[in-house]
């Protein structure tokens, strides 16, 4: 099989890239660099059933010479800065579901049929039921971010229903583990390295997250893909467990042997449109026989191990 | 107080705008006329308190300046062509979703927080629960038209957590009346015209549809912005009861005195992305005291009186 990555130098991206060419498959990365790196493709470079595509998802004619061939899209490319939503609100319109609906004309030109898609537990709005399955009461939107990757399943079912399309779509929570370079622990490690004595965390520190490991969500979605064989198969992923934001400080701060003071910004959420809490019923993906190697806990100490090896993640990117 | 109607010159948006004039408010409409007819604003055009404005909703910068000094907006126009979304999928994508968000984007350069919105009941896909409530399990699209509008519902919902915005979320079913220009019976009366003996009908005959009288969605909508004050207030809107495509025909047939030969497509969906059973739960917006007037089958005769007295309207738009 030859898949094609959108996003294939990212975090996400880039591991699954080097999973399925350790599957003897062929892959097609395509990256813009704003977020992916060249250091993530070392390994795949290497192998001669690998090809990078540099280009943005708005390029439509680009995307369709660039898939050409290919039988299997995984769409991972996405403005994935949650956080900063409201600054620029057409960054998640253009580059998530804009780039979507051309990575799905792409593929009708293609005529390719199946499509992966990392969507996120941020859909879920702020839900009223937990852990929440992927069949909660219709959720009102939060975030910009949300927002735009509600549109993107909206417009891949669209295309099932209208073009005999087959999709899964994973809702996330958030990842860990190699490669990491954006989040919470990113944030703390990075700020505790400037100053060891005093951490700002956003919110009141009880803000109820999840996490998973990267190998678990690569073995996931690659189970899924291989096993459930429906017209649109969606799967939440995450662990069986959630934890405070406070935890994650501590955990980080005592593989570091660190005790910094804390100061609080106050209130339930880090900003607007942050879930207080997200805690995601995984019981259909552990259906198909899945289940997570690694605990949260083990999760963050695995990217504080990752990010210490590898500090020029930290430098900004040019 | 003052309104700006997107879609002002379209059936469902000259009706709001001459309810608003009669209100004594004042009203800048706003229409591209890609659907929209300049004899439905005959008179609006006669108030003071009206002003129209032509462009298109893909223009921010004349989308800003036209909503200066206005209150609250109705956002009406769209793309409401679902049937043919698979020949045009841009179209959905463009019309609604991104047009909405310059909408969105117009309001905030304007200070403006109020905003309701026509969405739709094919947002539920093919639903599992009759009637289907707004909180029903989380909906997949069958539509490019449906995916659109989602797209919509949920780039609102951000901009009131994140801006302050304060929105109305209508869900229509089939809206029938005067002014009415394109659907069922629309087609059927333009077919019967033609060829009264024989008549093509999409589908089975047994699809299972709802209707809502213009007057009645339009006190519905008023009523819910009086009276509704949440942040983010979604209700459904169409009447108790459902009916056949087969018992519309009865109706049209009957009141034009007519034995058309049915000649059937077959199917249980008309076409694409066709829902085979629409019905949604209007028990939300009836505990706010609101009731339609008008059956299903009194809203079909009305329309169709409408029809045999303006049958300009069955000539095709330049």
């Amino acid at each position: 099989m030859k898949f094609f990555v959108t996003g294939g130098a990212g975090f996400i991206g880039s591991s699954l890239v080097d999973r399925l060419l350790e599957s003897g498959h062929d892959v097609v990365a395509y990256d813009d660099f704003s977020t992916g790196r060249e250091e993530f493709l070392i390994k795949a470079n290497k192998s001669p059933k690998f090809r990078l595509i540099k280009n943005t998802t708005l390029d439509l004619k680009a995307l369709t010479e660039g898939m050409k061939d290919c039988h299997f899209v995984f769409h991972l490319a996405a403005n994935a800065d949650v956080r900063f939503g409201l600054d620029h609100p057409e960054k998640d319109l253009q580059q998530n579901t804009f780039a979507t609906f051309n990575v799905l004309e792409a593929m009708r030109k293609n005529d390719i049929k199946k499509i992966a898609f990392s969507s996120t537990g941020s859909i879920y709005g702020e839900p009223e039921i937990f852990p929440t399955p992927e069949n909660a009461p219709f959720p009102m939107q939060t975030s910009s971010y949300g927002a735009s990757k509600l549109a993107c399943e909206g417009l891949i079912e669209a295309y099932c229903e209208g073009f005999g399309f087959q999709a899964w779509i994973f809702r996330f929570v958030s990842i860990l583990g190699e490669r990491y370079t954006h989040g919470h622990v990113f944030d703390f490690y990075k700020n505790l390295i400037q100053d060891p004595n005093t951490l700002k965390v956003l919110g009141d520190g009880h803000q109820r997250k999840s996490y998973l490991y990267i190998q678990d969500c690569m073995d996931a979605m690659l189970i899924a893909v291989e096993k459930s064989r429906g017209k649109i198969n969606i799967f939440n992923l995450g662990t069986e467990e959630h934890c405070e934001v406070d935890d994650s400080i501590r955990w980080i701060s005592g593989h570091l042997g660190l005790k910094p003071r804390l100061v609080y910004t106050g209130g339930k959420r880090g900003w607007v449109g942050d879930s207080p809490f997200i805690f995601l019923d995984t019981q259909k993906i552990r259906s198909l026989g899945w289940k997570p190697k690694l605990s949260i806990r083990e999760a963050v100490i695995k990217t504080l191990e990752y990010l210490t090896q590898n500090q020029w993640l930290l430098e900004r990117k040019e």
